[in-house]
């Protein structure tokens, strides 16, 4: 099934990102081990809880969290050389973040919820492991200021959602929304793409201000 | 029914405070919107999950997730006034607390749960989304450092439940601990009452002392 | 019966050093009492919301939250004799730990899982309560940057396994666990043992390099 592979293609990116950033923070092996897997596997956890899906993806296939720790233990030996892998690095998380918002929103749709839950299972889906990575290593979550991330989420949650509403197949409707989103995520990170940001200041005796740029 | 108009007026409220949040840290529009979502309805997600009470709140009623959207949106376009309606702000974040712990405490009591239970629920639901937003936001909670506000919520609880074992009705419960806390929450802001802060200095050489101010 | 000794003081000394963390940070009285419960409950709650298994300790139980609390208000009395009781309290920290990993490795075994999900179950319950405590008052959790800690919950499970494999009966399992898992705590704090750390440098222009020292 196509949705496997894209899962496990996804997990084993998002954790190597994460087992990245716990290195950045200088971590021991556990520490690493565990960003990784909270990093692949938390974002479909946090969904699973929320929605009350149990049992959880990785308690029902524990083979998935042997393939994050392998995945762990691989970036931590390939580290050296990540540098000249980067580009493919970033599509294989293209793929996992379109990956995992399918993923997340075909298992509302599975439990019955209509568009709006949908949608934020799949951009849960898509987007939780990697702020509770960020938390983790406490910094502000990348993805509130990083170029188009879970806005493109969304957009893909949208194309899956009207793919299915025009009666395509479940088939057509998967790999409609992985060329398109993939395709999205991958012109926002050429050109830099960035959402408007909010920016407000109110310490007391400053003045507020709210621009867009 | 008095409690879901308060409850649409806290979920408003709790949203603004978690737009601006996201705002002083620069975060894009997506940020803000997911900020404003989690500190309105994640207190009562929280509790749900701790509780096993399902579905949660917003899977059931997505209208609350699209109103805290729009209330995000609606205080990105207002926040250059935001500065002057500060004092209303306030009020209804004060309602919003009293509304959710007596939602919270409620829920609890419909599940069979006893005064402990019920009082961590009522509390929980108060406080801890904006807890959830100042750790996406990168900050210590708030919660833990100004003038009384949990400490409050856990009055309105024991207010509740004192209403309740006196025999009172519902709707003379809910209005009594309304009244009560909601006045007890601007009296601490009017006066700048805290809680004495529990120092404690322990850097290995460092002498340790404890002071209460 | 032992175990529920050990659980006992397990969650007594993780509500201190809760409240000691809590304190580091000048927070409220409400500040500390939080901290030192989700520091001494945390760690089961997440365990039980991921493995779904309802009603969580603390639900059926509230006793154990009214002993936290205690906890944290005796640690605040305390606190300035707490130098002198620092190893007291270091050896109390380790048999929780200990405890901690053996209570959530035989729930999980009790619940159907296998090895891996029984390993991760352990090692969150006795580990977790300390992220999420460091997390509220904005660290990077101690836990990857220590000495041997969950990696020692981790070998902890492995001797519970084995043990249980060889025929052992529950009661031997157990004290073997314990002895041999706080032995090992201690022979760590003692000697400073460390796991090696990862560390990664991509900051866009700067070398990537990684080194295990």
């Amino acid at each position: 099934m196509l949705l496997t592979i894209i899962y496990i293609v996804a997990i084993t990116a998002e954790a190597m990102t994460g087992a990245l950033s716990a290195g950045r923070r200088s971590m021991d092996w556990f520490g690493v081990i565990l960003i990784a897997c909270v990093t692949a596997l938390g974002g479909g956890s946090v969904r699973d809880v929320l929605l009350g899906h149990y049992p959880l993806g990785w308690v029902k296939h524990p083979e998935y969290l042997v393939l994050t720790c392998c995945a762990a233990l691989f970036t931590m030996l390939i580290a050296k050389w990540m540098k000249h892998l980067r580009s493919i690095f970033l599509l294989l998380d293209a793929l996992g973040l379109i990956g995992f918002t399918i993923i997340g929103c075909q298992i509302a749709i599975h439990l019955g919820h209509g568009f709006v839950v949908s949608a934020v299972a799949g951009m849960m889906t898509g987007v939780s492991g990697g702020i509770i990575r960020d938390i983790l290593c406490n910094d502000i979550p990348l993805v509130f200021r990083r170029e188009l991330y879970a806005s493109i989420s969304f957009v893909a949650v949208i194309c899956y959602w009207l793919c299915m509403s025009m009666g395509m197949s479940l088939e057509w409707t998967v790999v409609t929304t992985l060329v398109f989103g993939f395709s999205l995520r991958v012109i926002a990170i050429y050109f830099g793409l960035e959402m408007p940001k909010f920016i407000y200041q109110d310490d007391d005796d400053q003045s507020a201000s709210s621009k867009d740029h």
